[in-house]
């Protein structure tokens, strides 16, 4: 085959994922020449310390310690953004699509808190933006989102998209161990950070849900306009009574439309899932993802989340899209620059409005004529009961779960505050939303 | 938003399928417009007979019944091929490409038996042929495959690509009748053809292997090069026996390449496979299939395979893909014809030599002795028995479901033909095929 085009490639970043997308690139060279009728070349590689040794041996030319120096380059056509954090990658995004450049990147963080001024400078000086890597890892969802169910209005989308938190919840409820004791195991086999409060409070997620909400409704939710709800209250006996109940507990973040208010909603939370359900089945540190759709109905995405090489796959498929761009003019409609989604009217749903079902955990003192007090308290805020467990929690103490009949977030919020309030209630009650999501 | 590009769609068939895409893309035309900055219009419509009465309601002066004057109209852009078969449908297809324009079909007969033909004339001629569904309906499987996963090289793909197949096996293992009532009610349901044999016998699992195995690896296999068996041997007793033994049974299609000695190896089979693999747990009309690559580990997809509505969904991606080649010029990489997968020097492997485990279950003489003879022959043809279940069959038989370690399709081919010809072997002995995909 003969190939006329060279695409020269800079990336910015070389820890995991960038040392894999090198990897991985260099091994399948010839293979990746032949499908796209192109050269693809790793030109430039900023680091944070060029004399640190590494695991991937590259040729000290190709390092260079300013990121910026790659972006402002001429002679580099794609520049694959994969420092982390939002300062420096947000000045390397922008200065690369100020020249034009196509910008790969698999950073949610920055695309959740920069995104519309990214799109905006993508559309003003002809650069584009690939953002395939920032959620679900090595599943495709990006791309089915936008050009495989291209058809299709969303009415939901949810799924786990955090692999560190549903690795926790998978062991907790298999091996009943408490929660400190599986993120500590977690951060020795290297599926945690040192510093875990991303993943675990859901901010992670949150990041990903954004991007996710964009795509599909066109408009941007901060983190701080959901619900976020993170796994770090939940203990081994939530679990196991989820289970009893029929159910798997499953962080997750849940987007739905209605297209008769035009009300968009999203949130991240752990949730009580049916046990027979596709995405409750998954475990580990996979990802999933469950999307209705008002032609296909539901589909399903599972796969790696995150890891060097499942998200190496992800960056070099945006690499792909990035040469055929190239090689055949800019400007295909698929990009997301271009991409309009059905915004028109669509509100955030003010979140005290959502419906739900929810479990409720209160320790409570092991006294006769609490139960009653609990029940009271619910029934006043229009909240209905609708299965109870009570387990002996420790010396004095019970553990009461209660499951509840459809309600919403004010009703259970004010439920909350007054049971909190109570004297016998020893601990502050922890709540989880119940998903009756069949499909 | 200003649209200057207006593209006219012919369809050609307006049974089930093509009814679908007109309605759904009338119904969403403001969407679709706006998304893909081009105005779709659907200007022509070859049926079959004018007069007939439709459900969906259109002008008679769209209809023609002449499929081939869409294909030669200079005015169409895009020929949707939703007539089925593959006589007239390849004349269309082939009449289209020889005019640049560019084929939509979901039409996977016709690719399994003339592909390579179509994507030549398609070369040749600069039209382009797009596919999305022909295989699993509205799950983006094709594009998943060529695009989202284009830095991946596909040890193993595998999936129930049928859902009449998946509807007859998940009713007769969860309700315990048997095929012929399942199969009744399934044609009642709309769920089965009049003509079931297609889809029963595995015929139509293998065209859409083909397909798969084509994309993935450049090869053109033609069932006849593969192992196809279909259902309709199998009893609700198969299935409760593969419940006890810890299995679930599903068509399957499973497509696999060993890179060291680069042979490929497709088969169409029921298959018992672990019940707790995501697969397995995929039932109803829904397909799932299996996607394990080099570089990102295995994801699944999940969703409708067939029906009005999800197929509607994947032709309209196709046609938005069309779009878009139309609007900035034809020839992006990643359109089929110009798609050159990793075909260097893959052969197929010789069928007698795959390896696996097997489920055999023979009715024989309910009297002593039997075992022993079965075992011998067994032992002769160097299979060895992993698990054995005996139950009595009718009056003086009894039914043997043995389960074997690893050995190959020569060895069992030889043991079967031995135990067909024992006296005390009273029916053909059944085989089925154990997948121990866990992943």
């Amino acid at each position: 085959m003969k190939v006329s085009l060279s695409v020269n490639i800079g990336l910015c970043g070389f820890g995991t994922v960038g040392q894999g997308v090198y990897k991985h690139l260099v091994k399948s060279r010839a293979d990746i020449t032949e499908r796209l009728g192109a050269e693809v070349k790793i030109t430039r590689i900023a680091v944070n310390d060029i004399n640190k040794k590494r695991s991937v041996k590259v040729s000290k030319q190709l390092l260079t310690e300013d990121a910026l120096e790659i972006a402002n380059d001429p002679s580099i056509h794609v520049v694959c953004e994969l420092i982390g954090g939002t300062a420096l990658a947000r000045k390397v995004t922008l200065a690369a699509l100020k020249h034009g450049k196509i910008v790969v990147s698999a950073n949610k963080a920055l695309i959740c808190d920069h995104g519309a001024e990214i799109f905006e400078a993508a559309r003003k000086f002809g650069g584009h933006f690939f953002f395939e890597a920032s959620v679900a890892g090595g599943i495709p969802i990006i791309k089915a989102l936008r050009e495989g169910l291209v058809a299709n209005r969303f009415s939901r989308i949810y799924g786990i998209l955090n692999g560190t938190c549903n690795y926790i919840l998978t062991q907790m409820g298999s091996r009943g161990l408490p929660y400190s004791d599986v993120l500590k195991q977690a951060k020795e086999l290297g599926y945690a950070e040192a510093d875990e409060s991303l993943d675990v409070e859901g901010w992670d997620t949150a990041h990903k849900a954004s991007v996710l909400a964009w795509l599909a409704h066109g408009v941007w939710v901060k983190p701080s306009q959901m619900i976020v709800e993170g796994i770090n209250r939940l203990s081994p006996a939530d679990l196991s009574n989820a289970a009893t109940l029929g159910y798997s507990i499953k962080l997750l973040a849940v987007i739905t439309r209605d297209f008769s208010t035009n009300e968009l909603c999203v949130r991240v939370h752990p949730t009580l899932l049916p046990v027979n359900s596709v995405v409750a089945s998954v475990g580990g540190v996979f990802n999933a993802v469950a999307v209705t759709g008002d032609v296909v109905g539901t589909t399903h995405y599972i796969g790696r989340g995150a890891g060097q090489d499942a998200t190496a796959s992800a960056v070099i498929s945006d690499i792909a899209d990035a040469v055929a761009l190239i090689k055949h003019g800019k400007g295909t409609h698929l990009t997301s620059e271009s991409y309009e989604p059905n915004t028109k009217g669509c509100t955030l749903a003010p979140l005290e409005r959502i419906t739900g079902s929810y479990y409720i955990r209160l320790t409570v003192k092991d006294q006769s004529g609490v139960l009653a007090k609990v029940a009271r308290v619910l029934s006043q805020n229009k909240v209905s009961i609708a299965t109870m467990i009570q387990n002996p929690a420790h010396v004095g103490a019970a553990s009461l779960v209660l499951t509840t009949h459809e309600t919403n977030e004010k009703s259970i919020g004010k439920a909350l505050k007054r049971l909190s309030a109570l004297g016998s209630v020893l601990e502050t009650p922890l709540v989880l939303r119940i998903g009756n999501f069949t499909d």
